[in-house]
């Protein structure tokens, strides 16, 4: 345990170092965060596909309960039931366009984590970062509980629980509690907590605040640890996802149709149905719900007693309880639809639920099609402060406002790309397969899968930590 | 799958190169011995501790079922279900006195396997190769169901199942089923089947020969397959083994005393006890049994309605069923104790029954205290052709001969060596522990322990091979 201890302290002391302004301390946060015997408990797990390119290695690490998938190094960090997920970095060969060029990776990309420590984080790579084409970069950062972190390079930076860093490239940055950041590169900021900030250098900016005291009931931090009712939330289902981890190849609970994919690390309770080309992601959660063609559950999403038509995305962490979603529904990352049975949650067609979007219903609540939502909801008529046509909205320019919101720039643009990534992610996740190579993704191409189960040494000074360990393909050999 | 049956074409290809003299050609004998699909369907289990040095390599191989512990490298070989088990390699500065010289080991000691086939097979490791001291060599071998090799480098070597190699170094030498080599150096020998064969140069030399129409019945060799009753008995037991390979950290189902170690891997059915400084070795299995302090189940035995008193030694792979063992009894590897509810064994203190022994009980037999067994008995008349007292074979001198037994030699050297080996493997696996680090063995080493599971690729050309993998220590940080 020695050892462990010093690798914190390690992390804590460089992290604080580039995090001298603004300054926070996270030795607070991390210190005593996670039981000492955890860290020996949980076991890392890798996967093996013949789609995504291999490469694992770690070194002075501890890594328990992480799920690894394509090529990643972990280096002096501590990773605990983090999700690092590799599954769309850039081989070599590819050709990025950066302004105009279009530069050739030489190698192919890799995860590389250093001196960090990442509590229950997601990292997903569809990077963005033009300087660093071939290394996803994660280096003396802090990142807690459920907080997202995509397709970007942090550094320095501290992550509070259920925060999103999505497309940005951040330095040295503090990003509050819930905060939803897409901004491009930051540097040295100090995001508050739930702030929903969406910017496109020339084209649009979109902000939302949450009230601060509205946030508070769902999560806020007391004494350096987080509480409110999404923690609550986690907790109270925690305990179902233990048969999955005791067992080596945990077996799916449900049909699954052709295309479709089913995590057997995904936890399946009551009577669930899921329809061709859905993806189902490890550490999802469905209980008594149905989902059409099409649809998704990504890593930490909940989806209880719901319906979707067909292509619903529900993205990292999105919670939807007692909802119906008809076609073609995006629900952002860590959004929170927490419909009850007598005040049920209806979405329209072609709507977009903004990432970091809390509507929990003391009534019922239909939300109408084509639809942006964004901010906090509990009666239908909060509505006409939280939402707006994608049509109007389309149709904005110059500043608006309406409520928390502050919205600059061309509203077209703002819908265009947004449409475009929802887009996207139904694609990559093989939405669309119709039998063909081409329209495969991510349902079809992760069903022939096997992992690696590592485990900490068990006792001793270096309990909790993992030998340095690396995995590389098979080269095809001559023989 | 193209890889792997191309890398089963190389080991036989080189194996065959070895054996010119005498000729066997190995390919009848692997190809289509494991099912296609067996090959994706098991996963490797490297074990970690504190108490042994760790290293683990493995390059184009599979390694389907089989256990690592120590320092192990493995290259261009498949390993089905086998053991590799170093526990007792020798560390870097360690002395090994050889012909009166003090040789320092310049590294730790490490089992390397490289261009080689081993099915079901154990590999154990207190080695004696004094040309050789950091490496433990088996290359360019074919090795068959539940064949052992201990303590010896084997090269070019074709190992027939049930077979042991002990201690002896061989080259390029055919070891016929169920024979005993524990002779020094080999080289282009053909051993037949059923030999049990111990040699010290200038002390001694013991031989027995099982008839070949006994031998058969337990097993033979019928178009390249193994058959016959020993094959059938662990057919008939193999799916106990399911439930604990299907979960991460299968859980001991029997109280287990201080000193006392029960692997999660070994199998435990109905009402067993164990006493303190016990040791149930991995995929041992008992049965309605009761083992008294300090005796052991080492890997592949099976013990199944026995009773020990204390201090009983069963070898790799005995087998003892409807037997009582008084106190400091040793069963030799492989041998067949075939007790029945109304036929039982009754095996007296200080009993050897000497490696690849087969007693198939027709009625009750009772062997006297001080006892050396060998070949086979059904009836208890047989032990006159078949027993002598220990007292007696010590006194031997010159040339003797009972039934199929010869022995020339010096009875007392006979005795005394294996009477040494005996207190060196109760004391291994700390049998006398009193609390004392001094006393500790393998049974109070391996209780922290924990394990990573590796898994082959699942489908496509690379089928059944695994990544290549490395797992080294953790070197202390100067953080």
């Amino acid at each position: 345990m020695k050892q462990l201890n010093k690798l914190i302290d390690h992390i804590v002391h460089r992290v604080n170092i580039n995090l001298r302004e603004p300054l926070v301390d996270v030795g607070p946060f991390i210190k005593d965060l996670i039981p000492k015997d955890s860290f020996a408990l949980y076991y890392a797990f890798y996967s093996l596909t013949n789609t995504h390119p291999l490469k694992f290695h770690f070194r002075h690490s501890s890594v328990g309960g992480t799920y690894f998938l394509g090529k990643c190094v972990v280096d002096h960090s501590i990773l605990h039931k983090s999700d690092i997920r590799g599954d769309e970095l850039k081989r070599k060969g590819h050709l990025v366009a950066v302004s105009g060029h279009n530069i050739k990776l030489r190698d192919d990309e890799v995860i590389y984590i250093r001196d960090s420590f990442l509590m229950k984080t997601l990292v997903h790579n569809n990077s963005h970062d033009p300087e660093n084409l071939e290394v996803f970069k994660i280096s003396n950062t802090v990142s807690l509980h459920y907080a997202n972190i995509h397709g970007t390079s942090v550094e320095g930076c501290f992550l509070e629980p259920f925060s999103t860093v999505d497309l940005s490239i951040c330095h040295d940055c503090a990003i509050g509690s819930y905060s939803y950041v897409q901004a491009g590169e930051l540097s040295h900021k100090r995001i508050r907590p739930g702030r929903v900030w969406v910017k496109a250098d020339g084209a649009f900016e979109f902000n939302y605040q949450f009230p601060t005291e509205v946030l508070a009931k769902y999560i806020r931090i007391e004494d350096s640890r987080p509480k409110g009712m999404f923690m609550d939330f986690f907790a109270e289902r925690k305990e179902d996802f233990i048969p999955i981890y005791s067992a080596v190849n945990p077996e799916n609970m449900i049909d699954v149709p052709e295309g479709a994919s089913v995590s057997p690390y995904a936890v399946i309770k009551g009577t669930c149905k899921v329809d061709k080309n859905v993806l189902i992601a490890q550490r999802a959660y469905l209980e008594d719900s149905i989902l059409g063609p099409g649809s998704n559950a990504q890593e930490n999403c909940y989806i209880i007693n719901s319906v979707y038509d067909g292509e619903d995305v529900t993205a990292h962490g999105g919670k939807v309880i007692y909802s119906h979603l008809q076609r073609h529904v995006f629900v952002g990352f860590n959004s929170f639809l927490n419909g009850k049975k007598e005040c049920q949650i209806e979405v329209g067609a072609k709507s977009i639920i903004m990432p970091h979007t809390i509507i929990d219903a003391q009534e019922p609540i239909k939300i109408p099609e084509n639809c942006l939502v964004w901010g906090y909801i509990s009666k239908q008529e909060d509505l006409e402060m939280h939402s707006l046509s994608l049509t109007d909205f389309a149709a904005l320019k110059g500043q608006f406002r309406l409520g928390n919101l502050t919205f600059e720039g061309i509203g077209a643009k703002f819908v265009e790309r947004f449409r475009l990534r929802i887009e996207h992610i139904l694609e990559c996740n093989g939405a669309f397969w119709d039998g063909s190579d081409e329209k495969a993704g991510h349902a079809q191409q992760t069903q022939d899968i096997s992992f690696n189960i590592l485990q900490p040494y068990p006792e001793g000074d270096l309990k909790g930590l993992y030998p340095e360990l690396s995995i590389d393909p098979l080269e095809p050999s001559e023989l």
